[in-house]
């Protein structure tokens, strides 16, 4: 047993080391990047949008390009001063779903969750999307596969998700603070070649745009309001992501709220600043943006561009023209923000286990994604995001600005309740509070609140009314279903609870113990369940045998003599080779003559390692152990063999056990460094 | 519980009429067209393989068609004389399989089961696609689309044979009889017209053909018997299937053999009768055919004819052609030659569960299939075949003449090797045997079976020289893939049985037995649990609980006391809310604690009964079987609970256990009519 050996000493060490596998609190430096790739990356589509709502009417609306900025601005603002009251108040983690579930209810709590699962598919659609329009700018010819592109991508991060990658902080620093430093130093020199007065145009800025039919002429004063409205709901998708940080809070170093709070002023500054100086830039520049699946409005001295024409993003133009004689600048800045829109994405796919894992304690979604470690159901999760985003992609031909249309609703939903949520929360402390200095910093907290309600509560609204027959009914719809699902779930789970409820009677003791002994050949597993069946010292204990022809009978009862087994063994007679019924109709008859005692049908099988041999093995102790269940009076034991080929099996689970799932960084479950390289040694 | 009862009611009035479920055998009217249907029909297709290998060297050479048609027969006869034989040596049912195994060994053995699963599959290809020709003579529409029409057929059949046809006797009675009838009447009538002169020509009698270009010119000697090799070997075609009564002989009425013995040389003479007869009418009306492939070689008045020109089969040309004035005569043969192609495919259906549990009982196929009533096994038989046939009908579009090129290896494979068998049989028999007479009689069976294997021999050696290329290469690489494959399997059990072996030491009782019971929650399926595990007094009981968060965890204490619950309580610490792991870490902590004893885990389960419940419910006891089953020193204890909606489930698996399954009537296991009506008062 040299090999046994080997892999036991092995499989000790790993289990002494997996006890080790703890909290890694994160500190600020680590948790901006590994929480704000979402939010940040939106600066690389945000923009791109509010250009192209606002062309519906012509280039000269791009005067309103950076108040709609400022407008999001604002907002984002707004809402992060919001976040950072939930982050104190719910130190151990306020999620939306949280918030609206504790301070509204139920009913509340169920849509949030409803609208983040739409919003999780959404984001993966989105940000792959995204990405591979910058792919498509910095390649030249993957234009016009972007959709395919887009696919492939979100089946090579499935891949990794199912696989399990391990993130570490520095997944996430490293391109993050990379991306920032691109932004940044491209902003930095646009803005010296500005006032140096070098700033090169865009290179759409020749272009010009022919106004939509529907904003021909002088625009109405509710036609420029409407335009406005929707050119900001869509810029309004920069917010997304901004919750990420007040649901991982756990995850941050002592003092939690405070570092959590800080990080999020952090990444609203950044994000701000990001979003304006890109839009102002571009405005300097000139970009020339439409909806790509209505480029004939884009004319080139009078002439239409056509479908050849490659628009590029606004962030490619930008890098394009400000790094015009350093070409690794423009290909650093949009292959780095191309990463961050994969990362983004990826967010999506580690927040997707984490929260059914949550919903799954609520009882809104089916238990087994509750537990860590439940392989099946991560990976169903992870696949059916991959899938409906996949969908999306397809049929929406990765065109961001369409899939954008489907975005915001979701979050904003969520932003609302969770808003509401907030305020009640302070208004129920309020009740019990007495110290004034505490009673102070609540009524501040509620007033931020109800500010950024009031904020998000119109945003909501103007998204309702600009894009709901644009794709936000979609959306909506999607929500629904989740919602009746859920709901219909948690019914469930609540009717069986109801039926499970215990009363005293159920403590009653069986009257007697008759145990059975499946028999199929009198070989170490049946000997070993004899045994333990033996040394259970049931009541009665008998070796049941069905027998399905005289031969193999005869040797069964003439081996049974010969080993001396002094338990009797009963046989069941079935000429047609069937062995479930006749087992089940006898346990049956045993029930039925002592109602008040209990059958313990004892069932030898052994264990192999190989899913080959587990077709060839024990498929008819499976089948058995299926129908015995339903058979009322019954217990079922399973003695396991364990045959050498398990052994291999048993090593493979528990790696298995230990292996990284998605979502583990985000709630703190990580192992640390110096484990890992312990373990090389 | 009223509707408990009652369903309680219905179930045990069921169990009573199960009981019933006993033989049916089979009077000889009866059991020849339950047996005969797959060897009449290959009078379908056998006489246009004749003509259309013979049309190679121009319509000259069907001056030999009935000289073939006479050497199959001859052939023929030899065969059915030589399974009389078998039938009466293996009363018990000897099928080609148990006697090349039983007088021949294993590989032999293997080698005939190798070649009857490629048979089964070929069976179902051939005959559906002959029977989609058949359909296509009749409905003009469906020409050109065979393929199609023979898949949804095939489907068709699969999805009769999944649902569980209750094949009875009329069910095969009134289509074979009909089918004989049919054709006997056409030949009559066709004879009546011939000897009044009044023959019609064949609706292909005007077309020449012109000779293959490898047969253009005078043909050599070794030319002529080259093709005549080859016709002969395509009409050795009808000799499928007559095997099949030697397998069926228990379903027969006493005296068994006899009553088999007289069935085939019915058989014998019916098909005999039959395919001579279909030859030379035939012949007589001038009947033209080419390879389907390659209808350029089919002038009308020197023109080809072209693709779009229908080549129709032999029976349906002399049925138009005999039955011109009585145009319902020409449907009735043509639909019932049709139907009993269908039936003839349907026999494979049902003959492939019935070697798959032969198969089983002797290790070479996964021993699930041995019992009855596994579903899944059966399915996964029946649509495994069904998937094999629609492709060999895809690939080869239906065209019985290049499917022919496979039939027959496996066949006449699995004759020779049954003959050999015979031969070994009898001599062995001849050792021991004194009595004077029987020794004449096992000389005279010696003989004859000598002569069916020179015969079957010499048949096999022009099958594998004339088809070799022609396609039985295919089936010669599937019958190694299947006996490669089969051997493994063997290799495998009897590994593990070596493995398993019993010795004293495996008697020996474990020192004690320390039980616990896991709790998630104190619901009655826990309490039952822990009744349960009370009830079998074991050396050490607790209950263990899994904590993954303080609140459940003090609540579930707090119930624990409140209930008077004299178990003690084990914590097991999992922030993570890991479920599965730390329950195996305890387990094999207290067998590590006390080696010779045995660890009891019971867990607590409620059974549900609708398949998304199941989703919902027991995953992770499922999962924490599984694993618990590779732990070493453990048992694992299902207590279930059954809910109100297992009740349905129950009453459907019972359901399941009564229905009839493909291969039922064949093992003469079918349900007496009375008991069908009885059902129904």
């Amino acid at each position: 047993m040299g090999v046994g050996d080997v892999s036991k000493r092995i499989l000790l060490g790993r289990k002494l080391r997996s006890s080790q596998l703890g909290e890694t609190l994160l500190p600020k430096r680590i948790a901006l990047p590994v929480f704000a790739s979402d939010a940040l990356s939106s600066v690389a589509y945000a923009p791109d949008e509010v250009f192209i709502m606002l062309s519906l009417a012509g280039a000269s609306m791009y005067v309103w390009s950076w108040k709609i900025a400022l407008a999001v601005a604002v907002v984002m603002a707004a809402v992060i001063a919001s976040y950072r009251q939930t982050v104190h108040a719910y130190p151990s983690g306020g999620g939306d779903y949280e918030v609206a579930t504790v301070n509204l209810g139920r009913t509340a709590g169920t849509t949030v969750a409803s609208a983040l699962l739409v919003d999780y598919i959404l984001t993966v659609a989105v940000s792959i999307s995204s990405g591979a329009q910058y792919a498509a700018s910095a390649i030249g010819p993957l234009s016009g596969h972007e959709a395919t592109f887009a696919i492939v991508l979100v089946l090579l991060l499935t891949a990794m998700n199912l696989r399990g990658i391990r993130e570490s902080g520095g997944f996430f620093a490293v391109p993050t603070y990379l991306f920032m430093v691109a932004i940044f130093a491209m902003v930095a020199f646009g803005l010296v070649e500005m006032l140096s007065g070098n700033l090169p145009a865009a290179e759409s800025a020749k272009l010009t745009i022919v106004p939509d039919d529907r904003y021909e002429g002088a625009l109405t004063t509710f036609g420029l309001l409407f335009l406005l409205a929707r050119a900001f709901s869509s810029g309004c998708a920069a917010l997304t992501g901004v919750e990420a940080i007040s649901n991982g809070v756990p995850a941050f170093k002592r003092p939690k709220s405070k570092n959590a709070a800080t990080t999020l002023l952090l990444l609203a500054l950044i994000a701000i600043t990001m979003m304006v100086s890109v839009i102002a830039l571009a405005r300097e520049m000139g970009v020339r943006m439409v909806d790509p699946a209505d480029q004939g409005r884009l004319l080139d001295n009078g002439v239409p561009v056509g479908d050849t024409y490659d628009q590029h993003t606004v962030i490619s133009q930008i890098a394009r023209g400000v790094f015009h004689d350093f070409s690794p600048g423009f290909y650093l800045t949009v292959s780095i923000t191309g990463v961050i829109l994969v990362l983004a994405a990826n967010t999506a796919f580690n927040g997707f286990p984490v929260l059914g894992s949550i919903l799954a304690r609520d009882g809104l979604a089916p238990r087994a994604l509750g537990s860590r470690g439940d392989r099946l159901a991560y990976s169903n999760g992870i696949v059916f995001l991959a899938v409906m985003a996949c969908i999306l992609i397809w049929v929406f031909d990765a065109e961001t600005t369409r899939l954008i249309q489907l975005y915001i609703v979701g979050v904003f939903v969520s932003f609302n309740l969770s808003q509401l949520g907030m305020i009640r929360h302070w208004t129920r402390e309020l009740r019990t509070e007495r110290n004034a200095a505490a009673r102070r910093r609540m009524y501040r907290s509620r007033v931020i609140n109800t500010i950024g309600l009031s904020f998000t509560g119109v945003v909501l609204v103007i998204i309702l009314i600009t894009k709901f027959l644009a794709g936000a009914w979609i959306t909506l719809l999607a929500m629904a279903v989740f919602f009746v699902l859920m709901n219909g779930i948690r019914h469930h789970y609540d009717r069986v609870a109801e039926e499970l409820a215990a009363d005293e009677e159920d403590k009653v003791l069986p009257t007697r113990v008759h145990a059975i002994v499946l028999v199929s050949k009198l070989h170490k597993p049946t000997l070993r369940a004899l045994a333990f069946a033996k040394a259970t010292r049931p009541n009665a204990l008998e070796g049941v045998y069905v027998a399905t022809d005289p031969a193999s009978t005869n040797a069964l009862v003439k081996e049974w003599d010969d080993r001396n087994i002094d338990i009797p063994l009963k046989m069941l007679h079935s000429p047609y080779r069937e062995l479930v019924r006749p087992i089940v109709q006898y346990a049956t008859e045993i029930r039925k003559a002592s109602p008040r005692g209990v059958v313990a049908v004892y069932i030898p099988e052994y264990v192999v390692g190989r899913w080959w041999e587990q077709l060839l093995h024990n498929q008819t102790a499976l089948r058995l152990k299926g129908r015995l269940l339903f058979t009322p009076g019954v217990m079922v034991i399973s003695v396991p063999y364990q045959l050498a080929s398990s052994e291999a099996a048993r090593e493979r689970r528990m790696r298995e056990d230990l292996r990284t799932r998605a979502g583990d960084l985000r709630t703190g479950r990580l192992r640390r460094e110096d484990d890992r390289v312990g373990r090389r040694r």
